[in-house]
């Protein structure tokens, strides 16, 4: 039987509260057994990008990463944000360490092909491309990694990922070693059949129910890219896949949806 | 017999030269066996300080580390810096992996006393912060650590730390476990024994002749601590110090500056 691997998304919303956050790192450390934090942080980039006076292009609700903003985003994801969690992890006597996709080549992305619309230095995860292997000898020797959303081509360039692929695709990964739970913690409480009823939370979507209320537009914009990574993680072993609030994440009885297949 | 460890470290003087970077990382990857890269960086934070208007104030040649300049400095060191020295060392196939001393705990350090100059957030690595087990694990396992200057007071702070002495300190502990060669890359081409002559390097120094070089005022400002570090290191038990340029830290017959006990 394999032992449960816990693969926690956190975005912005949570790393910019200080409250929540030290909530959730709380709730983290005292999680047992093997975890992987993956973190975004895209309001404190475009934060120091303004302060920059570089222009910030968004194409499709995704940053486009000139090479002015990949410095940025480096900066901030893998230095602020991801020492910030790690030092505040260790603090509580989690043994966390912090990674890109770069470090011990985690992860290996191409740059994404610039036919329609040129995101610039944004990476996209090769197939086969996360170390499913590297990542298991750091959980076994008791590392809880902390990943920020960079990667690599393995010919020197680091490139932007979006923190909700390389989540889903860190989880699809590890599926072959571990029972993986990957768990989204986002601004709302949970998948809502009406987006203007913050009550509406749906305890659990399949797929099929998802596809309807996609395509009578209930689910739109940036949720149908999180949700197709989120199918397709279940679609490929992982065992479950929840999307909440942060503050809902490590309760036994949690609020939030649970996803299913069928 | 224990193995040798090459523990290297390179200032901001090769960072920011692209021609001297580049060749550096290639002797760096072909140089077989355990090794630690330790990087400081200090003319990008100031330039980072500077497009962001926070003014940088030194005492006695370090820089001060108010709050701001603490995240300038995690942004540059651990974000920009390392992790774009990482992925430079991935594909000259070297598996690098960057930390600082907050990932896995690996260099912990107190808060410098503020009694003569409130340095801010300057941290001094306590006696046995190194944990040089863990190290050994890491290049154990192939991996290049390549460690940026922060370190953590285990409490969730993190601190600047100077780039030498972090080498210095991770070089001591090492020697418990390795033969190690601790070596500074610098932008002369080693201890001159005329600050004034850059043809009168010293092949070889120890510890007496310093004294009095020290003693003359002929050695001074920032190479004080630097040598003193340095000698320290030897005293540990490292195997040998060597100071030169980074063009010369790979050959055989190298230039540069040898240090010895006696």
């Amino acid at each position: 039987m394999k032992n449960t691997l816990h693969v926690i998304k956190i975005g912005g919303n949570v790393i910019d509260n200080p409250q929540a956050l030290s909530g959730f790192l709380s709730g983290l450390a005292s999680l047992q057994g093997a975890k992987i934090l993956i973190h975004g942080g895209g309001n404190a980039a475009g934060r120091l990008a303004a302060r920059l006076g570089i222009p910030q292009q968004m194409a499709a609700g995704r940053r486009i990463t000139d090479a002015a903003t990949l410095e940025v985003v480096t900066m901030v994801y893998a230095g602020l944000i991801n020492k910030s969690l790690v030092a505040a992890l260790q603090a509580l006597r989690c043994n966390a360490a912090g990674f890109s996709g770069a470090d011990c080549g985690l992860v290996l992305s191409s740059k994404r092909n610039a036919s329609e619309i040129n995101y610039g230095f944004a990476g996209d995860v090769l197939p086969g491309g996360v170390d499913a292997a590297q990542f298991d000898r750091f959980l076994t020797a008791g590392i809880t990694p902390v990943i920020c959303p960079l990667t690599h081509d393995g010919k020197g360039q680091l490139l932007n990922t979006n923190a909700d692929t390389m989540a889903a695709e860190i989880a699809r990964a590890m599926a072959a070693l571990y029972e993986v739970e990957l768990r989204f913690c986002f601004e709302k409480k949970g998948i809502l059949a009406d987006v203007s009823d913050e009550h509406s939370v749906l305890p659990e979507l399949n797929y099929g129910a998802y596809l309807n209320l996609r395509g009578s537009g209930k689910i739109h914009s940036g949720m149908i890219p999180k949700l197709d990574n989120a199918f397709k993680a279940l679609d490929s072993g992982v065992k479950s896949v929840w999307i909440g609030a942060s503050e809902a994440v490590f309760l036994e009885q949690k609020n939030g949806t649970l996803l299913k297949t069928i």
